[in-house]
């Protein structure tokens, strides 16, 4: 087996299950009714994902990853600070929008995360929480913002996240439209 | 039995619920447990709550209950649209400061609600909405704010429900002063 067919089958196999526990909860969703909806046995499932907690860890680590690449490729083009925001939200209201079985989970479940998979994934959204803050603070040091709270930061993210519930991607909005809606609000509200 | 006593116990089985829920998952969380966990058996159990589904049910709508009444109150009292919108606000974080684990378990659960339940919940959280889309449109009429898309509103409500997950009660702000932050922002952004 080769390295990217080992690859391809794991990452189907966290996306069926992403749905699976969007619908019936993390705790609600057995091994077996995973391995039935992906068509693996038990041998083949464990050998693609290890155990259901690490299926929990993959979907959450991996979209907070991406969106951690996303900002960081962003925060080195040296963008002003309106602009840097704006493509923030875009980017995550993009992926989001993308991916709202993971992000459900995730923001439903990854409380059953224990021990260092708990910690690496609250790291990486502490990590992603001062991406945002230090897109603010350009705007502050470039004197367009005024200086707010830091805690304004979960405000904004609060947003932007809660769009898993109720964004239709058939709907009249695109997300980039619903991220320049919200930072509409925001920028003229938070300017210096 | 008094009806007063029936109340009590009910609203002692469901608070205990929220906090089981909230740790352990809806579908992670048994009725035996619940009952363990209450120092009530089978029988007793089901003669206060009836159901798994029915203890869900009221975690949820016990609270969007409220936040209607309060928003209520509120909207016949004619304040202007600024003063309304904070006191929402506020009220809002509030309660959720004082019902983390019943507004955890809301966001997170109340997908497993079933029928008539289900509708019940959604209606009562779309007259919310509602109530906010008003205090906003009135700010329009008396041309304090601008006019924004309806889909604003579940922005300003991502906002401040994601408070659920990291509102410290022994922090350094209050409720209050998380209302009032994010309702600086937000307020000075739609302007007229």
């Amino acid at each position: 087996m080769t390295a990217t067919s080992f690859d391809t089958n794991r990452a189907r196999v966290i996306a069926i299950a992403a749905d699976l526990f969007a619908r019936n909860g993390y705790h609600g969703t057995g091994m077996t009714e995973l391995g039935q909806a992906v068509g693996l046995g038990r041998g083949a499932l464990y050998h693609y994902i290890g155990s259901k907690e690490a299926v929990l860890y993959a979907i959450s680590k991996d979209q907070v990853d991406k969106m951690n690449s996303y900002a960081e490729e962003l925060l080195d083009q040296g963008l002003e600070a309106e602009e840097l925001l704006r493509q923030m939200a875009r980017g995550l209201l993009r992926n989001i929008a993308e991916h709202r079985a993971e992000w459900a989970v995730f923001f439903r479940e990854y409380t059953a995360l224990t021990g260092e998979w708990r910690d690496h994934v609250l790291t990486a959204r502490e990590r992603y929480e001062g991406y945002w803050r230090q897109a603010l603070s350009s705007g502050v040091r470039d004197g367009v913002l005024r200086k707010t709270p830091p805690l304004l930061v979960k405000g904004i993210l609060g947003m932007l996240n809660y769009t898993y519930l109720w964004f239709e991607p058939d709907g009249k909005l695109s997300p980039d439209e619903v991220a320049d809606m919200f930072l509409d609000a925001l920028i003229e509200g938070i300017r210096a």
